[in-house]
Protein backbone atom coordinates (compact mmCIF):
# COMPACT_ATOMS: atom_id res chain seq x y z
CA UNK A 1 0.00 0.00 0.00
CA UNK A 2 1.42 3.26 -1.45
CA UNK A 3 0.69 6.75 0.57
CA UNK A 4 0.56 9.64 -2.02
CA UNK A 5 1.40 12.96 -0.20
CA UNK A 6 -0.49 16.24 -1.73
CA UNK A 7 0.61 20.06 -0.95
CA UNK A 8 -1.69 22.91 -2.65
CA UNK A 9 0.08 26.14 -1.99
CA UNK A 10 -2.27 28.67 -1.68
CA UNK A 11 -1.98 32.53 -0.96
CA UNK A 12 -3.27 32.36 2.32
CA UNK A 13 -3.10 28.96 3.26
CA UNK A 14 -1.26 25.27 2.88
CA UNK A 15 -3.44 22.65 2.07
CA UNK A 16 -1.53 18.68 2.18
CA UNK A 17 -3.09 15.64 2.06
CA UNK A 18 -2.02 12.13 2.36
CA UNK A 19 -3.83 9.67 -0.30
CA UNK A 20 -4.31 5.64 -0.35
CA UNK A 21 -4.18 3.38 -3.07
CA UNK A 22 -7.95 4.37 -3.81
CA UNK A 23 -7.39 8.29 -3.57
CA UNK A 24 -9.15 8.21 -0.04
CA UNK A 25 -7.75 11.20 2.19
CA UNK A 26 -6.02 9.58 5.24
CA UNK A 27 -4.50 12.95 6.75
CA UNK A 28 -5.33 16.78 6.02
CA UNK A 29 -3.79 19.48 7.54
CA UNK A 30 -3.06 22.87 7.12
CA UNK A 31 -0.71 26.02 7.61
CA UNK A 32 -0.71 29.75 6.94
CA UNK A 33 1.14 30.41 3.66
CA UNK A 34 4.84 32.34 4.53
CA UNK A 35 5.75 35.07 3.09
CA UNK A 36 8.71 35.88 0.48
CA UNK A 37 9.92 33.03 -1.40
CA UNK A 38 12.50 31.67 1.45
CA UNK A 39 10.32 31.62 4.22
CA UNK A 40 8.17 29.73 2.05
CA UNK A 41 10.48 27.36 0.45
CA UNK A 42 11.59 26.38 4.20
CA UNK A 43 7.80 26.44 5.54
CA UNK A 44 6.91 23.68 2.73
CA UNK A 45 9.90 21.70 4.15
CA UNK A 46 8.40 21.73 7.57
CA UNK A 47 5.24 21.08 6.41
CA UNK A 48 6.09 18.36 4.26
CA UNK A 49 7.64 16.91 7.63
CA UNK A 50 4.91 17.34 9.44
CA UNK A 51 2.77 15.22 7.04
CA UNK A 52 5.06 12.57 6.71
CA UNK A 53 5.50 12.30 10.75
CA UNK A 54 1.44 13.23 11.03
CA UNK A 55 -0.40 9.74 13.46
CA UNK A 56 2.49 7.60 11.42
CA UNK A 57 0.93 7.54 8.22
CA UNK A 58 3.86 8.94 5.97
CA UNK A 59 4.05 8.91 2.52
CA UNK A 60 5.89 7.67 -0.32
CA UNK A 61 5.33 10.06 -2.93
CA UNK A 62 5.24 14.00 -2.62
CA UNK A 63 3.78 16.52 -5.53
CA UNK A 64 3.13 19.79 -4.50
CA UNK A 65 0.85 22.59 -6.78
CA UNK A 66 1.52 26.05 -6.61
CA UNK A 67 -0.03 28.72 -8.78
CA UNK A 68 1.75 30.89 -11.46
CA UNK A 69 3.67 29.58 -14.73
CA UNK A 70 4.91 26.65 -13.30
CA UNK A 71 7.93 24.60 -15.76
CA UNK A 72 8.07 20.97 -16.20
CA UNK A 73 11.17 21.17 -14.09
CA UNK A 74 9.26 22.71 -11.28
CA UNK A 75 10.22 26.41 -11.60
CA UNK A 76 7.90 28.98 -10.70
CA UNK A 77 8.62 31.71 -13.67
CA UNK A 78 5.98 33.92 -12.49
CA UNK A 79 3.32 34.40 -10.09
CA UNK A 80 1.25 37.27 -9.56
CA UNK A 81 -0.20 35.90 -6.65
CA UNK A 82 2.57 34.49 -4.67
CA UNK A 83 4.74 37.61 -3.51
CA UNK A 84 8.29 37.15 -4.39
CA UNK A 85 8.10 34.08 -6.43
CA UNK A 86 9.83 34.96 -10.04
CA UNK A 87 12.24 32.25 -11.19
CA UNK A 88 11.72 30.49 -8.20
CA UNK A 89 13.58 26.98 -8.28
CA UNK A 90 10.68 25.27 -6.19
CA UNK A 91 11.10 21.29 -7.42
CA UNK A 92 15.04 21.67 -7.00
CA UNK A 93 14.88 23.04 -3.75
CA UNK A 94 12.61 20.85 -2.29
CA UNK A 95 13.97 17.82 -3.85
CA UNK A 96 17.43 18.71 -2.17
CA UNK A 97 15.82 19.65 0.82
CA UNK A 98 14.04 16.58 1.57
CA UNK A 99 16.35 14.12 -0.11
CA UNK A 100 13.73 12.31 -2.04
CA UNK A 101 11.60 13.07 -5.51
CA UNK A 102 8.94 15.89 -5.67
CA UNK A 103 6.77 16.44 -8.99
CA UNK A 104 5.79 20.07 -8.93
CA UNK A 105 2.99 21.92 -11.05
CA UNK A 106 0.33 24.41 -11.27
CA UNK A 107 -2.58 24.15 -8.93
CA UNK A 108 -5.22 24.49 -11.68
CA UNK A 109 -3.08 21.80 -13.59
CA UNK A 110 -3.40 19.98 -10.23
CA UNK A 111 -6.97 20.09 -9.49
CA UNK A 112 -7.54 19.39 -12.96
CA UNK A 113 -5.35 16.15 -12.58
CA UNK A 114 -7.81 15.45 -9.53
CA UNK A 115 -11.04 15.92 -10.85
CA UNK A 116 -10.52 13.52 -13.94
CA UNK A 117 -9.10 10.76 -12.09
CA UNK A 118 -11.09 11.27 -9.03
CA UNK A 119 -13.54 13.99 -9.53
CA UNK A 120 -16.79 15.23 -11.76
CA UNK A 121 -14.31 14.15 -14.65
CA UNK A 122 -13.90 10.72 -14.23
CA UNK A 123 -13.86 8.15 -17.17
CA UNK A 124 -13.61 11.29 -19.64
CA UNK A 125 -10.60 11.32 -22.73
CA UNK A 126 -11.47 14.53 -23.41
CA UNK A 127 -12.06 17.14 -20.97
CA UNK A 128 -11.98 20.88 -19.53
CA UNK A 129 -11.46 21.90 -16.06
CA UNK A 130 -11.89 25.43 -15.43
CA UNK A 131 -11.49 26.79 -12.29
CA UNK A 132 -13.72 29.67 -11.46
CA UNK A 133 -11.77 31.89 -8.49
CA UNK A 134 -10.42 35.05 -7.56
CA UNK A 135 -8.92 34.85 -11.30
CA UNK A 136 -9.21 31.91 -13.57
CA UNK A 137 -7.28 28.90 -14.14
CA UNK A 138 -7.47 25.22 -15.66
CA UNK A 139 -6.63 22.73 -17.11
CA UNK A 140 -6.84 20.60 -20.46
CA UNK A 141 -7.34 16.25 -20.63
CA UNK A 142 -7.12 15.45 -24.29
CA UNK A 143 -6.74 11.87 -25.91
CA UNK A 144 -6.83 10.44 -22.16
CA UNK A 145 -3.89 12.21 -21.44
CA UNK A 146 -3.18 15.60 -19.09
CA UNK A 147 -2.04 17.79 -21.53
CA UNK A 148 0.80 20.64 -20.02
CA UNK A 149 2.11 22.00 -23.51
CA UNK A 150 5.79 22.07 -24.11
CA UNK A 151 6.71 24.67 -21.19
CA UNK A 152 3.94 22.95 -18.96
CA UNK A 153 1.89 26.55 -19.44
CA UNK A 154 -1.42 24.91 -21.07
CA UNK A 155 -4.39 26.08 -19.38
CA UNK A 156 -4.21 29.53 -18.62
CA UNK A 157 -7.49 30.42 -19.77
CA UNK A 158 -8.00 33.03 -17.82
CA UNK A 159 -5.77 35.42 -19.47
CA UNK A 160 -7.82 34.64 -23.46
CA UNK A 161 -8.46 37.86 -24.79
CA UNK A 162 -12.44 38.23 -25.37
CA UNK A 163 -12.67 41.87 -25.44
CA UNK A 164 -9.51 43.42 -26.84
CA UNK A 165 -10.84 47.08 -25.69
CA UNK A 166 -11.85 45.60 -22.48
CA UNK A 167 -11.00 46.80 -18.84
CA UNK A 168 -7.17 46.47 -18.17
CA UNK A 169 -6.00 43.26 -16.73
CA UNK A 170 -2.94 43.00 -14.27
CA UNK A 171 -1.06 40.91 -16.66
CA UNK A 172 -1.23 44.41 -18.50
CA UNK A 173 -3.20 43.31 -21.35
CA UNK A 174 -7.02 44.09 -22.03
CA UNK A 175 -10.29 42.46 -21.74
CA UNK A 176 -8.90 39.11 -20.43
CA UNK A 177 -11.75 36.15 -20.03
CA UNK A 178 -11.16 36.77 -15.56
CA UNK A 179 -12.42 40.26 -16.01
CA UNK A 180 -15.32 39.23 -16.33
CA UNK A 181 -15.76 35.75 -15.71
CA UNK A 182 -14.11 35.54 -12.54
CA UNK A 183 -14.95 36.14 -8.80
CA UNK A 184 -13.38 39.71 -8.95
CA UNK A 185 -15.56 40.02 -12.64
CA UNK A 186 -19.01 39.23 -10.83
CA UNK A 187 -18.10 41.98 -8.86
CA UNK A 188 -16.98 44.25 -11.45
CA UNK A 189 -20.15 43.41 -13.30
CA UNK A 190 -22.22 44.49 -10.36
CA UNK A 191 -20.15 47.93 -9.67
CA UNK A 192 -18.78 46.91 -6.60
CA UNK A 193 -20.75 44.77 -4.90
CA UNK A 194 -19.00 41.78 -3.50
CA UNK A 195 -19.67 38.32 -4.60
CA UNK A 196 -21.22 37.11 -1.60
CA UNK A 197 -23.81 39.91 -1.50
CA UNK A 198 -24.82 39.67 -5.33
CA UNK A 199 -26.12 36.04 -4.93
CA UNK A 200 -27.39 36.53 -1.42
CA UNK A 201 -29.50 39.25 -3.31
CA UNK A 202 -30.28 37.43 -6.86
CA UNK A 203 -31.55 34.17 -4.49
CA UNK A 204 -33.43 37.17 -2.89
CA UNK A 205 -35.13 37.95 -6.01
CA UNK A 206 -33.56 41.52 -6.93
CA UNK A 207 -33.87 41.96 -10.19
CA UNK A 208 -31.36 44.10 -10.70
CA UNK A 209 -28.45 41.86 -9.78
CA UNK A 210 -30.59 38.64 -11.16
CA UNK A 211 -29.46 40.21 -14.43
CA UNK A 212 -26.04 41.00 -13.41
CA UNK A 213 -25.84 36.78 -12.88
CA UNK A 214 -27.06 36.62 -16.16
CA UNK A 215 -24.21 38.54 -17.71
CA UNK A 216 -21.44 36.55 -15.53
CA UNK A 217 -23.32 33.74 -16.99
CA UNK A 218 -23.15 34.67 -20.37
CA UNK A 219 -19.60 35.46 -19.87
CA UNK A 220 -18.69 32.34 -18.32
CA UNK A 221 -20.26 30.76 -21.50
CA UNK A 222 -18.81 32.72 -23.82
CA UNK A 223 -14.55 31.16 -22.93
CA UNK A 224 -16.24 28.15 -22.38
CA UNK A 225 -17.78 28.65 -25.71
CA UNK A 226 -14.84 29.41 -27.50
CA UNK A 227 -12.67 26.56 -25.57
CA UNK A 228 -14.81 23.94 -27.17
CA UNK A 229 -14.51 25.71 -30.68
CA UNK A 230 -10.69 24.81 -29.98
CA UNK A 231 -10.41 21.15 -28.44
CA UNK A 232 -13.89 19.81 -28.41
CA UNK A 233 -14.01 18.18 -24.97
CA UNK A 234 -16.92 15.70 -24.12
CA UNK A 235 -17.42 17.57 -20.68
CA UNK A 236 -16.40 20.48 -19.06
CA UNK A 237 -16.13 20.54 -15.23
CA UNK A 238 -16.69 24.02 -13.47
CA UNK A 239 -14.72 24.28 -10.32
CA UNK A 240 -13.11 27.20 -7.90
CA UNK A 241 -15.20 29.24 -5.37
CA UNK A 242 -18.76 29.25 -7.49
CA UNK A 243 -18.94 26.22 -7.12
CA UNK A 244 -20.41 26.71 -4.05
CA UNK A 245 -23.41 28.59 -5.48
CA UNK A 246 -23.86 25.92 -8.65
CA UNK A 247 -27.29 25.31 -8.33
CA UNK A 248 -27.89 29.26 -9.13
CA UNK A 249 -24.94 29.18 -11.74
CA UNK A 250 -25.30 26.18 -13.81
CA UNK A 251 -28.64 26.51 -15.61
CA UNK A 252 -27.93 30.02 -16.90
CA UNK A 253 -24.26 29.10 -17.52
CA UNK A 254 -25.64 26.37 -19.72
CA UNK A 255 -28.44 28.09 -21.76
CA UNK A 256 -26.07 30.99 -22.52
CA UNK A 257 -23.72 27.99 -23.64
CA UNK A 258 -26.23 26.59 -25.67
CA UNK A 259 -26.85 29.80 -27.14
CA UNK A 260 -23.19 30.91 -28.20
CA UNK A 261 -21.85 27.58 -29.54
CA UNK A 262 -20.83 27.00 -33.29
CA UNK A 263 -23.45 24.97 -35.43
CA UNK A 264 -24.92 23.53 -31.86
CA UNK A 265 -27.63 21.76 -33.62
CA UNK A 266 -25.20 19.51 -35.29
CA UNK A 267 -23.18 18.31 -32.60
CA UNK A 268 -23.15 16.65 -29.18
CA UNK A 269 -23.01 19.33 -26.96
CA UNK A 270 -20.35 19.38 -23.80
CA UNK A 271 -21.47 18.25 -20.65
CA UNK A 272 -21.22 21.04 -17.72
CA UNK A 273 -20.54 19.65 -14.54
CA UNK A 274 -19.15 21.63 -11.24
CA UNK A 275 -16.29 20.22 -9.47
CA UNK A 276 -16.81 17.06 -7.05
CA UNK A 277 -13.88 17.69 -4.95
CA UNK A 278 -14.12 21.20 -3.67
CA UNK A 279 -11.27 23.03 -1.97
CA UNK A 280 -9.06 19.62 -1.56
CA UNK A 281 -8.96 19.13 -5.44
CA UNK A 282 -5.51 21.39 -6.05
CA UNK A 283 -3.86 19.14 -3.16
CA UNK A 284 -5.41 15.90 -3.87
CA UNK A 285 -4.49 16.12 -7.66
CA UNK A 286 -0.97 17.29 -6.46
CA UNK A 287 -0.81 13.80 -4.60
CA UNK A 288 -1.47 12.34 -8.07
CA UNK A 289 1.30 14.15 -10.36
CA UNK A 290 4.11 11.77 -9.32
CA UNK A 291 2.11 8.73 -11.07
CA UNK A 292 0.95 10.70 -13.85
CA UNK A 293 2.69 10.06 -16.91
CA UNK A 294 4.05 12.83 -18.36
CA UNK B 1 6.08 0.13 -51.76
CA UNK B 2 2.36 1.49 -50.71
CA UNK B 3 0.87 4.28 -52.23
CA UNK B 4 -1.71 6.34 -50.34
CA UNK B 5 -4.13 8.65 -52.03
CA UNK B 6 -5.30 11.95 -50.46
CA UNK B 7 -8.57 13.84 -51.62
CA UNK B 8 -9.26 17.47 -50.93
CA UNK B 9 -12.58 18.67 -51.39
CA UNK B 10 -12.38 22.37 -52.09
CA UNK B 11 -15.65 24.46 -52.59
CA UNK B 12 -14.65 24.66 -55.90
CA UNK B 13 -12.36 22.10 -56.78
CA UNK B 14 -11.15 18.50 -55.63
CA UNK B 15 -7.22 18.21 -55.76
CA UNK B 16 -5.85 14.65 -55.32
CA UNK B 17 -2.39 13.49 -54.39
CA UNK B 18 -1.10 10.22 -54.51
CA UNK B 19 1.76 9.56 -52.45
CA UNK B 20 4.45 7.01 -52.01
CA UNK B 21 6.11 6.08 -48.60
CA UNK B 22 8.97 9.02 -48.24
CA UNK B 23 5.36 11.08 -48.88
CA UNK B 24 6.49 12.13 -52.38
CA UNK B 25 3.59 13.06 -54.64
CA UNK B 26 3.42 10.43 -57.11
CA UNK B 27 0.33 11.82 -59.05
CA UNK B 28 -1.69 15.39 -59.01
CA UNK B 29 -5.24 15.90 -60.37
CA UNK B 30 -7.73 18.43 -60.14
CA UNK B 31 -11.15 18.30 -61.00
CA UNK B 32 -14.41 21.05 -60.27
CA UNK B 33 -16.41 20.47 -57.33
CA UNK B 34 -19.72 19.23 -58.37
CA UNK B 35 -23.26 21.53 -57.51
CA UNK B 36 -24.87 19.15 -55.02
CA UNK B 37 -24.66 16.58 -52.57
CA UNK B 38 -25.67 13.73 -54.54
CA UNK B 39 -23.07 14.49 -57.29
CA UNK B 40 -20.40 15.35 -54.73
CA UNK B 41 -20.48 11.88 -53.97
CA UNK B 42 -20.45 10.46 -57.11
CA UNK B 43 -18.08 12.78 -57.98
CA UNK B 44 -15.64 11.75 -55.64
CA UNK B 45 -16.47 8.06 -56.46
CA UNK B 46 -15.85 8.90 -59.71
CA UNK B 47 -12.43 10.95 -58.74
CA UNK B 48 -11.26 8.46 -56.40
CA UNK B 49 -10.79 5.53 -59.89
CA UNK B 50 -9.66 8.56 -62.01
CA UNK B 51 -6.31 8.48 -59.24
CA UNK B 52 -6.14 4.63 -58.97
CA UNK B 53 -6.25 4.44 -62.50
CA UNK B 54 -3.87 7.44 -63.09
CA UNK B 55 -0.03 6.15 -65.22
CA UNK B 56 -0.67 3.10 -63.90
CA UNK B 57 0.48 4.34 -60.27
CA UNK B 58 -3.18 3.12 -58.25
CA UNK B 59 -3.65 3.42 -54.15
CA UNK B 60 -3.47 1.22 -51.28
CA UNK B 61 -5.33 3.67 -49.00
CA UNK B 62 -7.37 6.79 -49.54
CA UNK B 63 -8.20 9.74 -47.41
CA UNK B 64 -10.53 12.46 -47.67
CA UNK B 65 -10.73 16.12 -46.41
CA UNK B 66 -13.84 17.98 -46.38
CA UNK B 67 -14.67 21.25 -44.78
CA UNK B 68 -16.87 21.69 -41.94
CA UNK B 69 -18.08 19.48 -38.75
CA UNK B 70 -16.84 16.09 -39.56
CA UNK B 71 -17.77 13.18 -37.17
CA UNK B 72 -15.21 10.40 -36.21
CA UNK B 73 -17.42 8.39 -38.71
CA UNK B 74 -16.79 10.64 -41.49
CA UNK B 75 -19.86 12.02 -41.70
CA UNK B 76 -20.70 16.07 -42.81
CA UNK B 77 -22.85 17.38 -39.61
CA UNK B 78 -22.53 20.95 -41.09
CA UNK B 79 -20.52 22.93 -44.20
CA UNK B 80 -21.69 26.40 -44.99
CA UNK B 81 -19.39 26.54 -47.73
CA UNK B 82 -20.38 23.20 -49.41
CA UNK B 83 -23.95 23.34 -50.71
CA UNK B 84 -26.48 21.29 -49.23
CA UNK B 85 -24.32 19.33 -47.03
CA UNK B 86 -26.19 18.64 -43.62
CA UNK B 87 -25.35 15.34 -41.94
CA UNK B 88 -23.69 13.90 -44.89
CA UNK B 89 -22.54 10.14 -45.07
CA UNK B 90 -19.39 11.03 -47.16
CA UNK B 91 -17.63 8.21 -45.15
CA UNK B 92 -20.03 5.50 -45.29
CA UNK B 93 -21.23 6.22 -49.35
CA UNK B 94 -17.52 5.98 -50.45
CA UNK B 95 -16.85 2.88 -48.49
CA UNK B 96 -19.83 1.40 -50.10
CA UNK B 97 -19.31 2.62 -53.54
CA UNK B 98 -15.56 2.14 -53.56
CA UNK B 99 -15.46 -1.82 -51.66
CA UNK B 100 -12.58 -0.72 -49.57
CA UNK B 101 -12.07 1.70 -46.37
CA UNK B 102 -11.84 5.42 -46.48
CA UNK B 103 -10.58 7.70 -43.84
CA UNK B 104 -12.70 11.10 -43.86
CA UNK B 105 -11.42 14.20 -41.82
CA UNK B 106 -12.15 17.88 -41.78
CA UNK B 107 -9.97 19.55 -44.17
CA UNK B 108 -8.11 21.97 -42.13
CA UNK B 109 -7.05 18.65 -39.50
CA UNK B 110 -5.43 17.11 -42.92
CA UNK B 111 -3.86 20.33 -43.57
CA UNK B 112 -2.19 20.26 -40.15
CA UNK B 113 -1.63 16.47 -40.03
CA UNK B 114 0.38 17.13 -43.36
CA UNK B 115 2.32 20.24 -42.16
CA UNK B 116 3.18 18.14 -39.06
CA UNK B 117 4.29 15.27 -40.78
CA UNK B 118 5.88 16.75 -43.80
CA UNK B 119 5.67 20.26 -43.64
CA UNK B 120 6.73 23.49 -41.58
CA UNK B 121 5.48 21.42 -37.99
CA UNK B 122 7.57 18.32 -38.68
CA UNK B 123 9.48 17.30 -35.20
CA UNK B 124 7.26 18.84 -32.94
CA UNK B 125 4.99 17.26 -30.44
CA UNK B 126 2.73 20.16 -29.71
CA UNK B 127 1.75 22.35 -32.04
CA UNK B 128 -0.92 24.50 -33.85
CA UNK B 129 -1.46 25.20 -37.23
CA UNK B 130 -4.07 27.62 -38.38
CA UNK B 131 -5.30 27.82 -41.73
CA UNK B 132 -5.95 31.63 -42.64
CA UNK B 133 -8.18 31.20 -45.66
CA UNK B 134 -11.57 32.93 -46.60
CA UNK B 135 -12.72 31.82 -42.68
CA UNK B 136 -10.26 30.61 -40.25
CA UNK B 137 -9.52 26.70 -39.89
CA UNK B 138 -6.66 24.61 -37.55
CA UNK B 139 -5.73 21.64 -36.08
CA UNK B 140 -4.07 20.59 -32.88
CA UNK B 141 -0.78 18.31 -32.12
CA UNK B 142 -0.45 17.94 -28.47
CA UNK B 143 1.60 15.19 -26.81
CA UNK B 144 2.63 13.75 -30.28
CA UNK B 145 -0.47 13.21 -31.01
CA UNK B 146 -3.42 14.45 -33.38
CA UNK B 147 -6.16 15.88 -31.20
CA UNK B 148 -9.74 15.41 -33.13
CA UNK B 149 -11.40 16.45 -29.54
CA UNK B 150 -14.36 14.18 -28.88
CA UNK B 151 -16.87 14.76 -31.95
CA UNK B 152 -13.82 14.97 -34.38
CA UNK B 153 -14.52 18.70 -34.10
CA UNK B 154 -11.53 20.32 -32.44
CA UNK B 155 -9.53 23.19 -34.14
CA UNK B 156 -12.54 25.13 -35.16
CA UNK B 157 -10.45 28.44 -33.98
CA UNK B 158 -12.34 30.57 -36.54
CA UNK B 159 -15.17 30.43 -34.47
CA UNK B 160 -13.35 32.01 -30.84
CA UNK B 161 -14.99 34.65 -30.18
CA UNK B 162 -12.87 37.81 -29.43
CA UNK B 163 -14.85 40.87 -29.73
CA UNK B 164 -18.73 39.89 -27.99
CA UNK B 165 -19.80 42.66 -29.79
CA UNK B 166 -18.07 43.15 -33.25
CA UNK B 167 -19.55 42.30 -37.04
CA UNK B 168 -22.68 39.40 -37.19
CA UNK B 169 -20.69 35.78 -38.23
CA UNK B 170 -22.43 33.37 -40.76
CA UNK B 171 -22.31 31.21 -37.61
CA UNK B 172 -24.97 33.31 -36.26
CA UNK B 173 -23.09 35.22 -33.57
CA UNK B 174 -20.80 38.01 -33.37
CA UNK B 175 -16.99 38.74 -33.54
CA UNK B 176 -15.85 35.79 -34.13
CA UNK B 177 -12.33 35.68 -34.92
CA UNK B 178 -12.41 34.80 -38.49
CA UNK B 179 -14.60 38.15 -38.97
CA UNK B 180 -11.43 39.87 -38.49
CA UNK B 181 -7.94 37.69 -38.91
CA UNK B 182 -9.18 35.93 -42.36
CA UNK B 183 -8.66 36.84 -45.95
CA UNK B 184 -12.26 38.26 -45.36
CA UNK B 185 -11.30 39.90 -42.35
CA UNK B 186 -8.47 41.87 -44.08
CA UNK B 187 -11.00 42.92 -46.89
CA UNK B 188 -13.54 44.31 -43.98
CA UNK B 189 -10.66 46.29 -42.31
CA UNK B 190 -9.74 47.40 -45.30
CA UNK B 191 -13.01 49.02 -45.98
CA UNK B 192 -14.45 46.93 -48.55
CA UNK B 193 -10.42 46.64 -51.13
CA UNK B 194 -9.58 43.20 -52.03
CA UNK B 195 -6.79 41.34 -49.91
CA UNK B 196 -4.90 41.68 -53.07
CA UNK B 197 -4.82 45.41 -53.35
CA UNK B 198 -4.51 46.44 -49.76
CA UNK B 199 -0.97 44.00 -49.35
CA UNK B 200 -0.13 45.73 -52.96
CA UNK B 201 -0.68 49.08 -51.83
CA UNK B 202 0.91 48.37 -48.39
CA UNK B 203 4.14 46.66 -50.45
CA UNK B 204 4.46 49.71 -52.69
CA UNK B 205 4.33 52.35 -49.22
CA UNK B 206 1.01 53.33 -48.87
CA UNK B 207 0.13 54.57 -45.07
CA UNK B 208 -3.10 53.89 -45.13
CA UNK B 209 -3.23 50.42 -46.40
CA UNK B 210 0.26 49.31 -44.14
CA UNK B 211 -2.06 50.76 -40.93
CA UNK B 212 -4.62 48.21 -41.98
CA UNK B 213 -2.00 45.08 -42.05
CA UNK B 214 -0.62 46.35 -38.92
CA UNK B 215 -4.05 46.17 -37.50
CA UNK B 216 -5.06 42.80 -39.16
CA UNK B 217 -1.83 41.77 -37.94
CA UNK B 218 -3.00 42.35 -34.31
CA UNK B 219 -5.78 40.62 -35.28
CA UNK B 220 -4.01 37.56 -36.24
CA UNK B 221 -1.97 37.66 -33.07
CA UNK B 222 -4.66 38.13 -30.41
CA UNK B 223 -6.30 35.13 -31.76
CA UNK B 224 -2.98 33.43 -31.41
CA UNK B 225 -1.81 34.47 -28.24
CA UNK B 226 -4.97 33.25 -26.93
CA UNK B 227 -4.26 29.75 -28.58
CA UNK B 228 -1.01 29.79 -26.75
CA UNK B 229 -2.84 30.70 -23.50
CA UNK B 230 -4.85 27.55 -23.98
CA UNK B 231 -2.56 24.76 -25.18
CA UNK B 232 1.77 26.22 -24.69
CA UNK B 233 2.64 24.97 -28.05
CA UNK B 234 6.36 24.81 -29.28
CA UNK B 235 5.20 25.88 -32.82
CA UNK B 236 2.16 28.02 -34.49
CA UNK B 237 2.16 27.09 -38.68
CA UNK B 238 0.36 29.85 -40.33
CA UNK B 239 -1.56 28.39 -43.82
CA UNK B 240 -4.19 29.44 -46.45
CA UNK B 241 -4.14 31.95 -48.58
CA UNK B 242 -2.19 34.42 -46.93
CA UNK B 243 0.94 32.15 -46.93
CA UNK B 244 1.83 34.00 -50.41
CA UNK B 245 2.78 37.18 -48.30
CA UNK B 246 4.43 35.28 -45.10
CA UNK B 247 7.24 37.93 -45.15
CA UNK B 248 5.22 41.42 -45.31
CA UNK B 249 2.93 39.11 -42.69
CA UNK B 250 5.28 37.22 -40.55
CA UNK B 251 7.70 39.87 -39.03
CA UNK B 252 4.83 42.07 -37.50
CA UNK B 253 2.29 39.33 -36.42
CA UNK B 254 5.53 38.63 -34.65
CA UNK B 255 5.41 41.80 -32.72
CA UNK B 256 2.31 41.95 -32.02
CA UNK B 257 2.14 38.31 -30.19
CA UNK B 258 5.72 39.11 -28.37
CA UNK B 259 3.43 42.18 -27.15
CA UNK B 260 0.00 40.52 -26.43
CA UNK B 261 1.50 37.39 -24.78
CA UNK B 262 0.66 36.32 -21.28
CA UNK B 263 3.97 36.85 -19.52
CA UNK B 264 6.12 37.36 -22.48
CA UNK B 265 9.32 37.84 -20.74
CA UNK B 266 8.92 34.43 -18.41
CA UNK B 267 8.62 31.44 -20.77
CA UNK B 268 9.95 30.50 -24.47
CA UNK B 269 7.53 31.61 -27.21
CA UNK B 270 6.22 29.36 -29.79
CA UNK B 271 8.04 29.67 -33.39
CA UNK B 272 5.64 31.52 -35.30
CA UNK B 273 6.22 29.23 -38.74
CA UNK B 274 4.54 29.90 -42.30
CA UNK B 275 3.36 26.67 -43.92
CA UNK B 276 5.45 24.69 -46.36
CA UNK B 277 3.35 22.59 -48.32
CA UNK B 278 1.14 25.27 -50.17
CA UNK B 279 -2.38 24.18 -51.64
CA UNK B 280 -1.44 20.70 -51.47
CA UNK B 281 -1.66 20.81 -47.74
CA UNK B 282 -4.92 18.93 -47.49
CA UNK B 283 -4.57 16.30 -50.24
CA UNK B 284 -1.19 15.36 -48.37
CA UNK B 285 -3.01 15.48 -45.26
CA UNK B 286 -6.00 13.59 -46.38
CA UNK B 287 -3.61 10.88 -48.04
CA UNK B 288 -1.74 10.63 -43.97
CA UNK B 289 -5.02 10.03 -42.37
CA UNK B 290 -5.63 6.01 -42.68
CA UNK B 291 -2.23 5.57 -41.22
CA UNK B 292 -2.50 8.29 -38.28
CA UNK B 293 -3.62 6.76 -34.54
CA UNK B 294 -6.66 7.88 -33.48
Amino acid sequence: MTRAAGIDVGGTKFLGVVLDDQGNVLVELRRPTPKGSEALISGLVDFARELAAHDSVGYDTLGVGVPGLVTSEGVIRASPNLVGAFDLLVGPLLIEALGHPVSVDNDATCAALAEWQLGAGRGFADLIVVTLGTGIGGGLILGGRLQRGTNGFAGEFGHMVVQPDGPLCPCGRRGCWERFASGRGLQMLAGGRRGEDVVAAARSGDREMLAVIDEFARWVALGLVNLTNIVDPACIVLGGGLSADHDLFLPLIGREFASLLYSPEHRRHPELRFAALGERAGAVGAALLPTTHH
